[in-house]
C-alpha cells in the first residue's frame, strides 16, 4: 500500500516570526525564500493575518496589502493562507458585517486563498459571517477549534463544535493549539472523533506550537487519527514558543504509512535563508526554549509573564502564586473561556485585580464586558453573582445575541473618517487599515511614502556586536563624561570614539 | 486496564551537560538537585562515566571517584547509572582485562549500580569482558546497540546484535541513538523485533538525543513497541544537542495506555535548579537548536564542524562539499562503522586527508588501525585494497582476534608508573586515573589538594555581562590610574565614572 500523503502548511512567513520575534520580520527578509517555498510542495503557505497587519503599520512602515500582493506574485503556485479573528478581523473589536465582507473581498482580490477563521471564545456566531464572506468570494473557508483544557472542555464538545463549523459551510477544520497544550492522546481522539462523526473525507488541519516540547508527538498521533494537513515551520524558524520543524516532520514520517510531498533540497535552502536572517531579530526573541509550567498550572507562558509584570508594576511581585491560584476561579466564573488572546489577558488582569484589591471589588472594563456577553458565549455558564457586579459597575445590561448584531452599519462612516487622514489614497484597503487600527493608521498613512523600515540588525551591526566581545570592541563609543584628576587638578573630560 | 508504567533514566547529571556544555558542570552545581532527583521516581539516574571522568581531572580538578561517592550519598534510593566504553573503559585505548575488572569493581564499590556498556563499532567482543565483570560484582549489566544508518544496518541486524548481548548475559539492552538519527518507524521496528524474538520480558532502554527534533516521537513509538525505560533530561537541561525534556515525556503519556511514576512537583524543582545553573556555562554551549542536515548527509553535526575546522586550518574551507561526498566512501571502505566517537573522527579526518592529498595517499594512524582490525570488527567487510595500503604504510599486520587479546597483563606496570607520581595516594582508583589518562593524571594528582575549580561563571560575572550590553555598562567604573605621556611629559591620570 502506498503511503498516505500528509499536507503541510509552512508558517515561517507568519506565525513563526509572530511567535519567535514579536512579528517584526520585514518583507525584504522573506522575499528571497519565496521561490523555494513556492516550489517545495506545501499544502499552503501561511503568510498574512494574525498580528502581521498590526506589526506592518505599527513597526515596519509596510503596507500590509502590498506585502500580500508581493507574496501573491512571488508564490504563484501556492495556496496563500491567513489567520482571521472572525468578527474582529485583525483588530481588537467586533466589526459590523459589511466591514467583514469588505475585508474578505479585498483579501481575496489581493491574493488570499485560505482563510483560517477563529474566535477566542470558540463562539461560532463570531465566525459565521466571516466564513460566509469567504465562501461568497469563492475562497477556502477553514473553521477553527481553539484547543484548551478545562473541566468543561471534552473531546465530545470539540467534535460537536466541529459539526457547527461544518454546518456553517467550513471547507476544512483547523484544530488550533496556540498554547502547546494539545497532548498526543486528545489530539488523536479529537481528530478521530471528527472523522468518525462527519466522515473520513472531512479535512482536518492541525496547528500546534512547540512550547511544551511534546507536540510533534501530538502531530504524529493526529496523523495516525487521519489528520490531513499539519502546520510546521522550517527548522531555522522553529521551536521555543514557535512550531515544530518542517524537516523533522518529514523525517518523522519516513518509513511509516505516511509521507509528505516536500522537496528536501528546497527545504534546506529555505532553512539556510532564515538561519541567516534570524540573528538580525535576536533582540525580539524570548529565552524560552521549552516551558513545562503549563502542564501543572495550565497558564500559558505569555499570560504568566504578563501577570508577573503587572504585579511588579504594583510592587507586589511576590504575590504571583496567589494570582496563579486565582486564575482558575476567574476562568470558571467567566464560563471557562480558552486562555488565548484576548481572553488570557482579560482573565489574567482580573485575577491580578482580585488579589490586589479583593475579589471582584473592581472589574476591568474588558472583564465586565466578558461577563456581560459582549465578547460572545463560552462553553460554561457565567457566575450570576459576578454578572450582577458587572452590571452594577458598568450600568450595562448583559446580552445574549451575537455581539456584532448590536452594531449599526459603519462602512460609510469609516470611509468618511479615513478620508480626513493625511496620505489616505482613497482605497478600500486604506479604509480597512483605519477601521482596524484607528490610532495607528493616521501615522502610518502620513508616513507611508517613506517606505519600509527594517527593524532587524544589519550585517554590519551584527559584526560589530560579535567583535564587541573583543577588547577593541569594548572601547567606549561614547560620548561619556569623566572626571579626570590630572597633576592634582580636576578636569571634566568627555570621551567618544574617534 | 491500568496503564503500563514506563521507567525513565534522568541524564541531567551526565550526558545532558556533556552534550550541552562540553561536560563542564561542577559537582557543586549539581548537589542541591540530588534530593529531588533521588525522590522523583526515576528508574535510574545517569551521573557518571562517558566524558565526565576526563573532564573532572582535566578541567575541574575534581576527583571523579569523590564525585561518584557524593552522588551515592546524596541519592541513596536511586539506581546510579554510568556509560562505559567497553574495553576502552573511559579512556581512548583498549585495556587488558584485569584493568577492566578492577575498574568495574571500584565503580561498584563506590556506588555504581547500572553499567551501560557499549562499543563504537558494535563489536560484541569489545563489550564482553566489561559485562562479565559487572555481573561478577553483582551489578546491572546493560548491553548497548549503537544505532546508525548505512546500507548494511538493518532492523534484523540490530535484533541479531541484541541476541548476542543477551547471550553475554546482558540484564537489559540499550538502544543508543547518539546522533538523533533514530526515526519513529525504525525505533518501533527494532524494539518490537527484540521483544518478539527474545520475549516480552526482555528489558529495552532507549536513549535518544534531540538534535534533529524528531526523537520524542521515536520514544513514543519505542514505548508503543514495548520499550521499558527511556532516557530524558529535565527541561532546563534539554534539547539542542542534548535530550528530550523529562516533563514533556510525562505530558506525552498522559491519557495514553502508558504512564510514568514521576513526581511532577519534584521535577519542577529540579528544573528550576538547573535553569539557574545553565547560564553559568553558556560559553560552552553550541548555538545548535535543531540540526536537520543529518537527514540528508547522514553526517552528525559534531563530525561536520570538526571536518570544517580541519579544512579551515589547511586553508581549504571551501572544500567541505567534496569532503561530505567523500565520507560515505571512506565509511564504506571501513566496513560501515557507526559514526560516533571515536569512529566519526577517524573517518572524518581520513575523508579530509583524501580530499586534500588524494584518496588514501596518506592514512592517519588511527584510520590504518581501523582498517587493520585494531578497533575491532564492523558489520561490513573492509576494502582489501585499502587494507593493503594500511599494511604497507604502517608495517603492521591485520588482526582478526579481539584487540585486547594482544595485550599483556598491565596492572602491575600501571601501579608502578602511578606510584612515581606526585600526589599519588596509593589507591587503585588513582592507578585507574593514571591508566586512562596518563598525560592528564600527573598534573591532576599533583594539584588535587587545591580542590575543585568551578569553570562556570559566578552570579557576579553574569550580572556584569548583562549590564555590559549597554554602552553605559561598558564604561570604565574606575578609579583607574594611568600613566599618560602628553607632549613628552609624563603625567599620572586617574579616571573614574562621573
Amino acid at each position: 500500500m502506498s503511503p498516505r500523503t500528509i499536507g503541510v502548511t509552512e508558517v515561517a512567513l507568519r506565525d513563526a516570526h509572530q511567535s519567535l520575534m514579536a512579528t517584526r520580520m520585514a518583507l525584504e527578509d522573506m522575499v528571497d525564500a519565496c521561490a523555494d517555498i513556492d516550489q517545495a510542495g506545501f499544502w499552503s503557505v501561511e503568510c498574512w493575518g494574525g498580528a502581521t497587519y498590526d506589526a506592518c503599520i505599527r513597526f515596519l512602515n509596510e503596507d500590509p496589502w502590498q506585502r500580500l500582493r508581493t507574496f501573491r506574485e512571488l508564490m504563484p503556485n501556492s495556496r496563500l493562507q491567513m489567520l482571521l479573528r472572525g468578527q474582529n478581523l485583525l483588530g481588537y473589536r467586533h466589526y459590523e458585517d459589511t466591514v467583514v465582507e469588505r475585508f474578505v473581498e479585498k483579501s481575496a482580490e489581493n491574493g488570499m486563498d485560505v482563510f483560517r477563521v477563529f474566535d477566542a471564545l470558540n463562539d461560532p456566531r463570531n465566525m459565521a459571517h466571516a466564513m460566509a464572506a469567504v465562501k461568497k468570494v469563492g475562497k477556502h473557508a477553514q473553521g477553527t477549534i481553539c484547543y484548551t483544557i478545562s473541566p468543561l472542555h471534552t473531546t465530545e464538545g470539540y467534535i460537536a463544535l466541529a459539526g457547527q463549523l461544518l454546518d456553517m459551510g467550513a471547507e476544512s477544520l483547523a484544530l488550533k493549539d496556540m498554547a502547546a497544550l494539545l497532548q498526543p492522546q486528545p489530539a488523536y481522539d479529537i481528530v478521530r472523533g471528527i472523522k468518525e462523526t462527519y466522515g473520513e473525507d472531512t479535512q482536518v488541519n492541525v496547528h500546534c506550537h512547540s512550547t511544551t516540547g511534546v507536540t510533534l508527538v501530538s502531530l504524529m498521533k493526529a496523523i495516525e487519527a487521519g489528520a490531513d494537513v499539519v502546520d510546521t515551520a522550517i527548522s531555522s524558524m522553529s521551536l521555543g514558543p514557535g512550531h515544530n520543524p518542517t524537516e523533522s516532520l518529514v523525517a518523522m514520517l519516513e518509513g511509516t504509512e505516511y509521507t509528505t510531498d516536500l522537496d528536501m533540497e528546497r527545504l534546506l535552502r529555505v532553512r539556510d535563508h532564515f538561519a541567516a536572517v534570524r540573528p538580525k531579530y535576536a533582540e525580539f526573541e524570548s529565552a524560552t526554549l521549552v516551558d513545562t509550567n503549563i502542564f501543572s498550572s495550565q497558564i500559558p507562558g505569555g499570560m504568566l509573564s504578563n501577570m508577573e509584570s503587572q504585579l511588579r508594576a504594583q510592587g507586589a511581585g511576590d504575590r504571583i502564586r496567589e494570582v496563579m491560584a486565582e486564575v482558575p476561579l476567574v476562568k470558571a466564573d467567566a464560563g471557562h473561556p480558552p486562555l488565548v488572546t484576548p481572553s488570557s489577558q482579560i482573565v489574567g488582569t482580573q485575577a491580578v485585580f482580585n488579589v490586589l484589591m479583593g475579589r471582584y471589588k473592581v472589574l476591568t472594563g474588558e472583564f465586565a464586558d466578558l461577563m456581560l456577553g459582549y465578547y460572545g458565549e463560552c462553553l460554561g455558564e457565567r457566575n450570576p453573582e459576578v454578572v450582577e457586579i458587572a452590571k452594577a459597575q458598568t450600568k450595562k445590561e448583559p446580552i445574549t445575541q451575537r455581539p456584532a448584531d448590536l452594531l449599526q452599519p459603519e462602512w460609510d462612516h469609516l470611509v468618511e473618517e479615513a478620508s480626513k487622514l493625511d496620505g489616505f489614497d482613497g482605497s478600500d484597503t486604506d479604509v480597512l487599515t483605519y477601521a482596524m487600527f484607528p490610532s495607528v493608521a493616521p501615522g502610518f498613512l502620513a508616513n507611508r511614502d517613506e517606505g519600509p523600515k527594517n527593524v532587524g540588525k544589519t550585517p554590519e551591526q551584527l559584526q560589530a556586536e560579535a567583535s564587541s566581545s573583543s577588547d577593541a570592541g569594548r572601547a567606549v563609543q561614547g560620548p561619556i563624561t569623566y572626571k579626570v584628576s590630572l597633576g592634582g587638578r580636576e578636569n571634566t573630560v568627555t570621551v567618544e570614539r574617534a
